[in-house]
């Protein structure tokens, strides 16, 4: 038998919000989380929780949700269509944290289960996640630190996940009307159910774990760099971009609107402040100019 | 035989273009419009306008494009499977403007005409476009100014014009995912090839105009009134809405994204600024809640 244990799972979804919380309250340093428990008329619910205009963080929101629906909605099963007419259960935990310091990355960290079930069938269940990061400024120690700790947290798995996972990122965290990267990637997995459910699971646990260990050395070490009205517009000017992801391409965000999800709580990622400027383009040999140059095309930043 | 005449709309949308910038330019009395003339690798190009940072626009961009393509996008088709595999022709001039002062509400104007041809058939052509208001702060006569000179210039077209057009665009510029309208409406119409191509081009260019008419008065009535960082915010967090709508939901905006149109000048409608909050909501009984309750609700505003 290789049953999901779902409890098991929502169990270690509740603690791990827990984990990410008190670690961003602890690297912060000032704002603490607001919690919302909601309910879904559908069925289900979640447990939200935002930190607002800290010291460090202009805005963090860390999601708890557990919902159940009839049908799933388009945006899970176009690429599986196995899947239409089944009932289903999703749950997960889903971050965003915006630094107020530009020097500092925005990042993202997901990991979800789905299980959908129909009457004489057996259910198909599987995982997914990943993080990724958005740097405004590039720092090329901070890329390889985040992507090492990727990598190792993969290697216990197989030779062959770091790789997959890494470009699974880049080919997914993409604007096409840009033709740009959101960031510099990291790992985007879905679809999980092999080998075996205990060890998809302990997967999702150690990329859980690996966030807090990829990002808080960089929160740590660029959260005193002294920024000023520039990087501030340019940090604006690029969670545009950040924005635009959300809404447009992002398959999260999508099935959050589609199935009648809470549209506060999915909607928890938008940037606090963001701002649009027509054609604009940095300085030639910038820093900004860095960024679209050197960190954003994908590349192997273990290879450095 | 009634053929559109393809360049004498051409040449109409070029005129229509010029006539709103400098009615734009001459309410701002301080900033001008920048131009560029862009190509489209695939066919076509267009002539982008932007103001910025003026004297009481803090954005209007008018863009005026004609495209080509071998193939209609999804976005196109998706209602009207008759054009699948038709190449296409799309022109036309599409605006939106962001006052500064909140008391001044953002509009929005388009008007479009499509053809779309296969050998062996007869041409399938439309126009399709129409008016809209976005006000942070709802003023009765201000709403019903819009609405009758939407309904004056639809009279000469037939009774049922303005009912028809008021509701289709009540029910498009909708944000589902919030169940609330993105303000208080106008006009949109589209597959309009009836009851002749006279008469639509004709219905076409009193739309155009009507908009003139229609927001103007507003912004003259408006633009000295105080307001402060209150009003400023609560119109930052409205803007964010208009971004959501644009980039969720709006046909335009997809059609330009998917079309491989020019992305800086399709998302020159996003706001030069926009926030959110997590979890906002208007105290009772404040203006802020009387745009929830008074204005964004659906309503006739000729039977007042």
């Amino acid at each position: 038998m290789d049953q999901p244990d779902i409890e098991h799972i929502n169990a270690y979804l509740l603690a791990l919000q827990e984990t990410i919380c008190a670690a961003l309250t602890a690297a912060d340093g000032g704002a603490v989380f607001h919690e919302d428990l909601w309910q879904r008329d559908e069925g289900g619910g979640g447990r939200t929780r935002v930190l607002r205009q800290g010291r460090v963080f202009e805005q963090a929101g860390v999601n708890f949700s557990r919902v159940y629906g009839g049908a799933l909605p388009a945006s899970a099963t176009a690429h599986r269509p196995e899947l239409a007419g089944r009932s289903y259960q999703a749950m997960g935990v889903s971050l965003v944290v915006h630094p107020e310091n530009p020097y500092i990355p925005t990042s993202h960290a997901n990991v979800r289960f789905f299980i959908a079930e129909k009457p004489g069938a057996e259910p198909i269940w599987w995982f997914g996640g990943g993080f990724d990061l958005t740097p405004f400024y590039g720092f090329h120690e901070d890329a390889v630190h985040w992507h090492r700790t990727a990598q190792a947290l993969c290697q216990p798995f197989g030779d062959t996940v770091y790789p997959r996972y890494k470009r699974w990122c880049d080919d997914y965290f993409f604007l096409k009307h840009r033709n740009e990267a959101r960031g510099i990637g990291g790992l985007f997995f879905d679809d999980l159910s092999a080998p075996n459910f205990n060890e998809a699971f302990a997967f999702c646990r150690a990329v859980s774990q690996g966030y807090l260990d990829a990002y808080l050395p960089i929160v740590e070490r660029r959260k005193s760099h002294p920024w000023g009205e520039r990087e501030r517009q340019f940090q604006l000017y690029r969670r545009g971009r950040y924005v635009e992801f959300n809404l447009v391409w992002d398959r999260g965000t999508l099935f959050g609107l589609q199935s009648g999800g809470r549209t506060e709580s999915v909607l928890m990622s938008m940037p606090p402040l963001a701002r649009w400027q027509y054609h604009y383009d940095p300085a030639h040999d910038s820093p900004e100019a860095a960024l679209y140059r050197d960190f954003l095309p994908a590349r192997d930043w273990l290879k450095e």
